[in-house]
């Protein structure tokens, strides 16, 4: 049997009682049941669920083969998306690539990777400038990654890079460096797709943004990056089994799902996801997108945060010692193998850390950890610790799996349908109204009388 | 008269209550008068507040011409320090320098900022390994920051650059490549910096790390990065005098303090620091230890947290419209002129977008930003807005004052002393005694036992 991810809950006991796991366990499992058999709310969006033993083999050749031309013919990579449509593939990408990717050169020596970096998920003049920049004598490659091609960010940075694209290397040059995830049949970006001669990947319709890095979405751009794309979905495929199975005793995804709800019902209402590896800002990203967007609802969830330790101790490491008792941790512990990288000898330092030379890096890291998270504990905080056994693509195909399942059952637990976002229209249509969007001169008018209307003598 | 920030505060009146303003008010005074006449408790630590009218222009000349000279000769400035030693730092550096910071050459064409990375700020031995190859072949000039000289993070990673050093350059070339910021007179790192001659900055006695920006712990690197010092001083400095008026109506950083504290009595129990600006990520960071280390503790602190717009609107935006109501942003607004980059026009893209072709980036910035606090309002979220006219080395400086002074404030008025951070320690103890310090082995042993002691059958 191959190895994979646990959850170690032990420092979550103490806060819950017997009942309230005897409690939980019937509606963890109805929640379970109703996702599988797709009985719940939202059950048009549960693609995701089969996706890691469903995706093609011909799709998987297609995707390797497209990003081997990339590898070889560019120096970046742009790839173009917000929210679902780039979380996924940054948290991959980001963890298991350098520290400090650096523009290669075609002419320079080696490295066969390009600088990957993303667009499209923010307003920002000053970044699209400084991007153009750095781009502007590079060879590129772009990937955009929208449903509906519509998208406000994305599709303005997209005006900008295609024009880029076109200015450098004529519509045509243009088109074969052009690479558009988008809706098999419909929208703005399929449309433009089939009239340019994009090549095209698909994402299905039954797989919401948040639930997509799985599908070409997540895939070729990992696939870019030189990561493994089948190891992702290998690890991911070994976690449905035990995903599914009845007795959330033995069911990490339900037992992660139960126990959050639980300790939320009892007043621990933020959860902070913590990694002591930097590389793994990027997963937290995902994860607070994930439980976020399918939780905050109703008036209900669990505000999702994160930290990076060592990092953040000295940081919200105060915080969360000695302040309110109302958080939870998620620890993504990867158990790094011994590494090379010992601390040197240097009695001249006189820093008082001359009993850690010799040791391995690793050591110190994994003791820290140890030692922070009986220190949290014992300050009222209670902690699923998730042990990875690795950080590579099979084990991140697993977290990746394992913390989207749970966050199926988890929203079932709450209450709430955990695939669709209605309140993220709101902000919308109140940026279309304002911009002057065709249609929305009513909501515009009622803006107007919104600010006019908001307190007077209110600055300082 | 100079400009200066603003804080907008109509969104947060519909919370509260002219009662609630006229209770808090007399509160707000007394925290302000203990804050200034040093009454209060860590009064031993309040230099910051006449910190930008104290730092001497001798000072001020020399960080300059030492900066001058690494500009000059370096590749690669690596700044070592964890906490309050770096954060200050890299929020400036990061709001201020280019989005895609890359490593220059001596030979390269113009650019004569080197690369600024940190270091020491976690025990990530992958971190210190892809930093140490790319750092391999470059010019080095090395920063390390710490009063003490002996905090675990900053004094293995100094050790290992120091090695790094020493081998490419020799002892004495080290040594004036090497510039330290520490104590006057006492600790570790100053017996080195003294026995080796390495180029010393001093971290005043009665300036704490989250409150340092503006000592040389900031100073240097910031001005390493190409940025003016002097405005940087001369922003906060134009802060002084409205941050103490005792007419809290009249005093941002009274108000803000106060108001805040009113909407967590309310149970608005966590703060969102929301920005538009990716390149203010750092500064969210800063925001972040600043906040929750000063008022995380005796069980008491807002919890804080931090979001790039329109980036996490689709992410946290969901949460943040129709999740529990117990959440306030404060929203840095910079108010960009309009920019030159504009939105190309495109007919073929079908994007639905061509209503915004040449409408400036800015622009459609500043209207998202508009539509989203609206937005947020109706949603039920209080809102502080605060208005910076530029993104400058003058009006971070105002930024970074105005937070410091409203934070001692808050501290005073949630009746915390908002200059300790007792519960920093709990884990370092912890640690210590897991990787065998000297001194530690009855704790070690305490601690193995209350691992023993943590329940079975945690494993899923």
């Amino acid at each position: 049997m191959k190895e994979r991810m646990l959850v170690d809950y032990g420092t979550v006991f103490p806060f819950l009682t017997d009942e309230d796991w005897h409690r939980v366990e019937p509606l963890a499992r109805r929640a379970l049941e109703d996702l599988e058999s797709a009985r719940g709310p939202g059950s048009d969006f549960l693609g995701w669920l089969k996706l890691p033993a469903r995706v093609q083999p011909e799709e998987i050749r297609r995707i390797q083969e497209v990003s081997a031309e990339v590898r070889q013919e560019a120096e970046v990579f742009v790839v173009i998306g917000i929210g679902g449509s780039y979380l996924g593939a940054r948290a991959v990408i980001e963890a298991l690539g350098p520290s400090f990717p650096i523009v290669c050169s075609r002419n320079g020596r080696g490295r066969r990777v390009p600088w990957i970096v993303f667009a499209g998920h923010n307003l920002s003049a000053k970044y699209l400038e400084d991007l153009l920049e750095v781009i502007q004598s590079k060879s590129l490659y772009v990937n955009v990654i929208s449903k509906s091609g519509t998208t406000t960010e994305p599709g303005l940075a997209f005006r900008l890079l295609r024009r880029h694209l076109v200015d450098k290397y004529g519509r045509e040059g243009a088109a074969r460096r052009i690479l558009s995830t988008t809706d098999a049949a419909r929208g703005a970006l399929r449309r433009l797709s089939d009239q340019e001669g994009y090549r095209t990947f698909v994402i299905p319709d039954d797989v919401g943004g948040r639930y997509s890095v799985l599908t070409p979405v997540g895939l070729l751009p990992v696939a870019v990056a030189g990561i493994s794309i089948e190891e992702l979905l290998e690890g991911a495929r070994s976690m449905m089994d035990v995903c599914s199975l009845r007795d959330m005793f033995q069911n990490p995804a339900a037992l992660y799902a139960a126990g959050r709800n639980l300790l939320a019902s009892k007043g621990y209402l933020t959860e902070i996801l913590v990694t002591y590896e930097p590389r793994l800002q990027a997963l937290a990203e995902w994860w607070k997108q994930l439980y976020g967007e399918s939780e905050g609802k109703e008036g209900k969830g669990i505000f999702p945060a994160s930290a990076i330790f060592t990092t953040d101790l000295h940081s919200l490491g105060q915080w969360i010692q000695q302040g309110p008792r109302t958080i939870l941790e998620t620890l993504v512990h990867i158990r790094e193998e011994e590494g090379s990288l010992r601390v040197p000898e240097d009695p001249d330092a006189q820093d008082g850390l001359e009993y850690l030379a010799g040791k391995a890096w690793t050591e110190i890291q994994e003791k820290a950890c140890a030692g922070t998270r009986i220190a949290h504990h014992q300050g009222g905080v209670p902690i699923f610790s998730i042990e990875v056994p690795r950080l590579n693509a099979y084990f991140l195909g697993q977290l990746l799996y394992f913390f989207e399942k749970a966050c199926g059952v988890s929203g079932y637990l709450l209450g709430v349908n955990p695939f669709d976002q209605p309140g993220v229209e709101a902000y919308k249509q109140n940026v279309f109204a304002l911009l002057g969007k065709p249609g929305s001169e009513e909501r515009a008018r009622q803006l107007e009388e919104t600010m006019r209307n908001l307190p007077r003598n209110r600055f300082v």
